[in-house]
């Protein structure tokens, strides 16, 4: 420990950009070591180290003291929260409108949402906000607003749905999914470096709309915190694997067109409204650990095709090496097993692209359990019906992972592009 | 923000202790800017600044970038996790004994966890531990064993239960304690300034034990963020409100006395295993945040006798200027009102101090409703019978903030001395 303590400090130098630049969104995430400008560079799904034994470059990250003053902006082409740097804390809430919520009220909850969020993530309290001094450090807080299929229907504007917007379809070879973690006709997705940032932005969005849009239910989650990763690694879950390394990343030519809608669906429909935008598919997984801890290290490096100390796939050394799918041991078996969750997962075809920026629960247990943990599974992408499906289907067909996970929770958003100044969130699905 | 952050940045200057001195335990917590050394010293709860525009003494304090790798030493006179300057998350885990569990079962659990504890907190993975990984950087981790009253009775020793060890009296007016949350034979209190690292550590910890020690119960909870309070103010509850100003802190003469038992209880009886022991009362108190949100800033800093903005007395400016509680306004009426939180719990005498070291929590709430959040509130004391009870029978009585707070959990436990290296938490309980 205090060797690499020493060895960070060592290579600590003060940082010597602005505090513009600090506020434009440069913070130590878990994995995060590139000098982030705005929300998409330096996705912190892409370690830059690869080696336990090197250095981060610390003189682009920025300095824990200003954890809390770090802001990400609300306003921009994109909706901010997709590929900013994962922060540490999440919330998740799940709204259905009321029966009889009309167009106009639906309008008013997207305004109300957007006007709070520009507020809130650049540290002022919200307009109604009893507790403002809660919100002076946003500690890089977003607001990701997401409309789920339903309300589509309820604002009597069913030619206005993407026609990738419906729930997943089922897959009973693994599915447990409960009502209270599934489906929703509205999503706040809510995250910031400071757990009470998070709750504290919840509550001011959630009790805003009572009455239009009820909350159905909220998922909490975590990362590792700011500044516990100074090897510059991926982050790990709870099964001790490091997750997240393969994944789009801003310097990938495609890196925009995997995330966010032309308006166009795969099927040929065109949702000018959409441009911009982007759709999460929220996998709520329970991660059975008394199971999980019954099998070695071996059968677990298996089950995932990567190694669990580095990260590294069976055929390579490093966490980002690519991994070899031919290559075969002693006797003839593929080195990587073929029903491994990474061999099943991977991308047949660049079209199958998604970015993961998965949150881990750790929640109460229920009586007679010591664990109520798992992973808070989320996809970015422009189209899921191209691109999450027909990985789910091969996930849920065969993958070594499943006998240790559990879906218990499914919900599928449309994340409209982002608002200018002035505007709000969802607006053009109303105009035009 | 900008200004926050640069003024901060300007008076940044590098750490010149040794990565030693960190790891002795000098590291941000929500108002702790004292260069601490060892578990008792600089303890968060005394922010040393009153003033909104003072800016931290930074040179004090610890890097972000070696949030991960600080410890704080499990061996000691006293239990690790006490006098701690809080870390940003937590854990409480209350166990009950198996029907039949035998003494020499319940020792095993106790060496098992101090075991796995002083591993753990240094870094290194339990003994049995598969995701030693997750163990790697342990965030100032602190592991607190505690006794509740059942465990005496179990290992047939019950004239070895502290006369103040037993579960608090009823307190009608205000109690409606759920069993999920209260009781419990042993309790772990699991703290780190990463949440992943107290969920792992969790896992190991309970895991080890069942058979013998089953979970009954557990809680969760946050404070804010390290690095996200650059202030240097105690931080805040979900009420908005500053909490932790009035604690017993290292530099008072008394701070030892307060918090840890010389063997007797104050009713005159003997238990010398208790030396250096402590007690912790946990009360699991849910905060109305609907009816909170109802009334406007002035009844609510009447409720407490405190600013919301400062967390000065009413009668004061600064956070930690003394309250005046005999002043009263131009019509002759308290400015402090008796009946506020603050006018009803504090010390009538000296031997009423508890140390404080409460945690906020955010749980998915219930079908129908947005919140369910509160405070975990842990208070700290030689001998609660003495100091707990009286204020707590007190503010039961009287006290305005009873109208949004309800304890629904509740529980005491004997937390034994500190153990030497080779030892184990509560070894003295069983020799002599
Ligand atoms: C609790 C459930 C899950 C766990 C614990 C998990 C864990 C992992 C881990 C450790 C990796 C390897 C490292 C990495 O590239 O991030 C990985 C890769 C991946 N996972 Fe999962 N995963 C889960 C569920 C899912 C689901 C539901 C999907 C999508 C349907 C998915 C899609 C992927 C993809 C696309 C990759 C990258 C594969 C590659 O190209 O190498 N995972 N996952
Ligand atoms: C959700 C429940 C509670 C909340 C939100 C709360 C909040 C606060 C706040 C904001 C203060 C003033 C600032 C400070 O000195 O920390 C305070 C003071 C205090 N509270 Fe509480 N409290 C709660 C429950 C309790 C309970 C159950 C006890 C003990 C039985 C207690 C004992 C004290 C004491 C001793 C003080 C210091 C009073 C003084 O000397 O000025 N509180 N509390």
């Amino acid at each position: 420990m205090a060797d690499r303590a020493s060895r960070g400090l060592s290579r600590r130098s003060v940082l010597t950009r602005g505090a513009g630049a600090v506020v434009g969104g440069a913070v130590i995430g878990s994995g995060l070591v590139g000098g982030a400008v705005g929300g998409a560079a330096g996705y912190a799904g892409r370690g830059l180290l690869d080696d336990d034994e090197a250095v981060p470059d610390w003189e682009t990250v920025a300095d824990s003291r200003v954890v809390g003053a770090a802001t990400e902006p609300f306003h921009g082409p994109h909706q901010a929260g997709i590929t900013t740097p994962p922060q540490a804390h999440a919330a998740f809430l799940g709204f259905d409108l009321a029966a009889g919520a009309t167009r106009a009220e639906v309008q008013g909850v997207l305004r109300a949402w957007s006007q709070d969020a520009a507020r809130l993530t650049s540290g002022r309290g919200g307009l109604a906000d009893l507790e403002p001094e809660l919100a002076r450090d946003p500690a890089r807080l977003t607001v990701t607003i997401g409309l789920g299929p339903g309300l589509f229907d309820a604002v009597r504007m069913p030619e206005k749905r993407p026609s990738w917007l419906r729930q997943l379809p089922a897959f009973p070879q693994i599915d447990q999914l409960e009502d209270r973690w599934s489906g929703g006709d509205l999503l706040l997705q809510i995250c910031a470096d400071d757990p009470l940032v998070v709750s504290h932005a919840a509550r001011i969005l959630a009790s805003g709309v009572r009455g239009v849009a009820e909350q159905k239910w909220a998922q909490r989650g975590f990362r590792k915190a700011v500044g516990t990763d100074p090897t510059g690694r991926t982050q790990r879950n709870l099964f001790g694997q490091i997750d997240g390394t393969v994944n789009p990343g801003p310097d990938d030519v495609d890196f925009d067109r995997v995330l966010f809608s032309d308006g166009r669906s795969a099927d040929g429909q065109t949702q000018r409204w959409m441009r911009g935008g982007s759709s999460l598919v929220l996998r709520r997984i329970r991660m059975t650990m008394d199971t999980w801890e019954e099998i070695d290290r071996t059968s677990r490096e298996l089950s995932m095709g990567r190694r669990i100390e580095s990260g590294a796939p069976l055929t390579g050394v490093h966490e980002h090496d690519p991994a070899d799918f031919e290559a075969v041991d002693e006797v003839g078996l593929p080195v990587i097993p073929p029903e491994s969750h990474m061999a099943r997962a991977r991308q047949r075809d660049r079209g199958e692209a998604m970015l993961r920026r998965p949150y881990t629960y750790d929640d109460p247990p229920e009586p007679g359990r010591i664990s109520n943990s798992g992973l808070i599974f989320t996809a970015y992408q422009a189209d899921p019906v191209r691109t999450y499906i027909p990985v789910q289907r091969r996930l849920a067909e065969q993958d070594a992972l499943n006998t240790w996970t559990v879906p218990i929770g499914s919900a599928v958003f449309a994340l409209p592009p982002g608002a200018p100044e002035g505007g709000y969130v969802g607006q053009g699905l109303f105009e035009g």
